[in-house]
């Protein structure tokens, strides 16, 4: 709600009557209502652009000369946890690469701590400098056989409709079965959008999704799977994630005749991806190098994402709209110069000014299992193996055959029952030792893949030691790990430090023999159930 | 809100476990959201479209081989009282046009009768089958000088924000010079859609509105006039009224970069027009004819105004959207053959089944002023006239001369005081007569031109003896007239009849030398006071 007197001095700036907070001056414009690029100032008063125009007088004055303008972008659809970092750091490390509105689903936290996870992260919103918008997490756990550390049910969750959307709703047996429980959640966020999550479901089961209200995706792995999506009312996001990229595949999509229906998402990204390649910046690059029109894919990041959430005041640079906007010494490259949100240039003094972020206390001690010893890493005994590739969440049920077989276990963490689920992998390339994570999707139980059971359970209890994170163990000794303490997934530390321990985390990691890039991705996707084709869950291999 | 119930069913015919409620088979589908055309059946399960494919079973079919699917239109921005039917009339009239949508500002009954226009609005709506937004009517009156029926200020309008948005916002001096109500009610509403009314608007006023929050325009009279407003983040409204008619200039910008941010409407359109026009059908027709590519057009009939006002299950023939879809036989030349409403077929049995229309009685008698002799009715004072020109409500401060001169009067009808102001016209070609009416917008006082005074004093009482309407007298007595008791506006009569009267009426009105096609419309401007240049107001004539 904006107040009268926010809405005269509006008037007062746009009419010259009054300073601007701030003007800035000369940039050219990448208008994307129009498609046109024209220089013009913009006079901001408040957190709002008041005037788009010539001459203004401002209170402060920013040389925007020789850059490019554009609104800020969005990522439609992400788990902040999966970098790693808090809420708070996580903006310190994607705002700067223009990134001012995010959706979040916080289902990690949420399948530790539930709807104290949820609350948490709404709190953190409020002091936040860009628009994040916290969903109300759909299906924890991710499906009824998992053993995760919460459940949040239709009762739980039917509270926060009034103002929160539905975040990725996976649990399509759920609704082809017509779960009550799940029929009940979509009933009451109906009218809301609700967040899809479908990879590969088409035909009859698609229009049963999308006839409940299932109104996007970000699963899609091919222009075919887009389009049957598309035609079926559903808006796309294009992934740009650091396991998920289909941002290439789908590229050729982003035309003027559908990019209003195409947003751009990260859904897990790591910190070190973010700082090598860029997070939204990245993804508008590469589409651009790719062939597809400027316009479009400015579009996608930042205007379709706005309508698609109904935000009537995001996403274009005119007056009433928020000061969101990205100062680009190249539109082509999106080369990111500057970023003001909210009316504030983004620089430390704008994070270092935000309130404490909420107590992390309840976070804090979340993987409760017994020690563990090589007995516990015991070959798994079915014949079938995951096999797992680089940059995609798919995996294949493969024969338990090969030179390149691991054993992974996974160990329940939130207490009792005690449980463990052993599987074969492919494709990770092990040859010694072994790798451990307590973020392991979606449950986030302990997940380890390793070539001897000693170093299994050198890396396991190293993280039930430290409350949760990575490890690396070779020769039945610890060589390398990551503290998570917050829930096992999100480090205390600043963003620097987490990419720094991280990048030390991935060389101590190629000691194993492993051929994948980052290692600790697969691993912590081996245990989601709802992505085909082979999981593995406490109760071992599962094809799904 | 959905209930699991319905989702339930939505499920099982989509995964064909029960039969379709009806499903609509063979026809070439518009896919607005791809701009494909394809062949395939929609199964529709109670309100909604279930699945889109092939060999769905039903309790009804329809054959629609040879003809083409499109999702049902929009009527972005209306005044039913201008089509001087009530709304349950407007819908018999206007949804077999295709029309399933309609955006509507109850302000020329809510200038009678305040917020009980509004509610009564509100109440018919429950009762329609199309889906009927009544907005809150943001101005009345139109401007703090005019003297209506009532009054409405932000105190009154707030109640609404919770569900409504803000009907066309006009009172533009009163944003520019910060009117304390005016901002109240902005800011009550901001965060919704707020419509907007700013012909000619442009520059720093444009800023200013648009900083407000006023977020779309019908107004435009020029391709330069919308692209300025598009520039400022507006949604352009292109019009096909009776007499502001837009939609040919504008025609050009129909574009599938702009179309997202371009929707269709009528604004005021009489009864006759549409009958022999047609309605949003005919501005398809219209549009596609003068070149413009046809699937902008149609996302400007159907999906833009969904997308605009946030409807997210309207627009698209797509699993989970109402089932308002319209059979065409010809899709360049939109030639409606059957329409179905929330998934049934449109026709007399369907509107006999609505509920009883919500009483009327609130709004007779609402003509109350004494009654007029030939003396009220001396020639106006002013050197300046006011001049008319068919098709547009744009008016032009001319001076008082030439052969084309006619006296106007404007009796205030809504109580004491007693005021009655003059002025001269130009434009109308009166030789002989007059012509009165009650519907002389914003305020609806009772609105005389004439040649000779006696006819002039004949016609108004006539109004005054029905309790509104539209009346022509020549050599003073009264040729023909059509009454219209519900507050002056409308009638309670069957569209069928309305358009019977409406046509004698203009064909009794020739008989005073009128060269208007409708001379009633643009006497129902004349009054008119928040568009340019010159207005008969009771203070006579008024530079505006």
């Amino acid at each position: 709600m904006r107040t009268p007197e926010e809405l005269a001095a509006c008037v007062d700036v746009a009419l010259r009557r009054r300073p601007a907070d701030l003007v800035v001056r000369g940039a050219r414009l990448f208008d994307l209502a129009t498609g046109e690029l024209t220089l013009a100032d913009l006079a901001v008063c408040g957190e709002r652009i008041a005037a788009v125009g010539e001459g203004y007088e401002g209170l402060a004055t920013v040389d925007a000369r020789g850059l490019t303008a554009v609104p800020g972008f969005t990522d439609a659809h992400c788990h902040m946890e999966s970098s790693l970092v808090t809420p708070y750091e996580w903006e310190r490390m994607s705002l700067p690469h223009g990134v001012t509105s995010a959706v979040c689903d916080p289902h990690e936290l949420a399948n530790v701590r539930g709807t104290e996870a949820l609350a948490w992260f709404r709190r953190c919103a409020e002091g936040m400098l860009l628009r994040l918008q916290v969903q109300a997490s759909s299906c924890v756990p991710a499906l009824p056989s998992e053993q995760a550390g919460a459940v949040l049910d239709a009762q739980a969750l039917a509270p926060l409709a009034s103002d929160a959307s539905l975040a990725e709703f996976m649990n399509v047996p759920g609704v082809l079965g017509k779960d009550p429980d799940v029929l009940n959640k979509l009933a009451a966020f109906s009218g809301r959008p609700v967040d899809g999550h479908a990879p590969l479901v088409s035909g009859d089961a698609l229009n049963a999704l999308c006839a409940v209200g299932v109104a996007n995706d970000h699963e899609c792995s091919s222009v075919l799977e887009a389009l049957e999506k598309l035609r079926r009312g559903m808006t796309v996001f294009l992934r740009c994630g650091s396991v998920g990229r289909n941002l290439a595949d789908l590229a050729p999509l982003l035309t003027l005749t559908l990019c209003d229906r195409l947003c751009l998402c990260t859904d897990d990204r790591d910190p070190l991806d973010i700082r090598e390649e860029g997070h939204i910046d990245f993804a508008i690059r590469q589409a651009i190098a790719l062939g597809s029109d400027p316009l479009a894919v400015y579009r996608s990041a930042a205007l379709s994402p706005a309508r698609h959430f109904g935000w009537r005041d995001r996403g274009l640079l005119a007056p009433g709209f928020v000061a969101d906007l990205v100062l680009l010494s190249d539109l082509a490259e999106c080369r990111v110069e500057r970023v003001f949100c909210r009316g504030r240039e983004v620089g430390e003094a704008a994070f270092a000014a935000r309130p404490p972020m909420p107590d992390v206390a309840p976070f804090l001690g979340t993987v409760r299992c017994r020690e563990l010893t090589a007995a516990d890493f015991a070959p798994p005994e079915s014949n079938r193996a995951i096999g797992v590739r680089e940059g995609s969440l798919l995996t294949e049920d493969l024969p338990a055959e090969g030179d390149d077989l691991a054993c992974a276990a996974l160990i329940a963490r939130h207490g009792p029952p005690e449980r463990i689920g052993r599987a074969w992998v492919r494709g990770f390339g092990l040859r010694q030792g072994a790798l451990a994570s307590t973020v392991g999707h979606d449950s986030h139980n302990l997940c380890v893949v390793g070539a001897d059971p000693e170093s299994m359970a050198a890396a396991a209890n190293a993280l039930r030691m430290y409350g949760g994170g990575f490890a690396v163990a070779v020769d039945g000794r610890v060589t390398s790990r990551l503290p998570l303490p917050l829930g096992g997934l999100m480090s205390d530390r600043p963003v620097e430090e987490v990419a720094e321990a991280l990048a030390g985390l991935r060389v101590a990691a190629r000691a194993t023999g492993t051929i994948l890039q980052n290692p600790f991705l697969s691993l912590a996707f081996l245990p989601l159930p709802v992505i085909p084709n082979a999981r593995l869950t406490l109760d071992g291999f599962t094809h799904v």
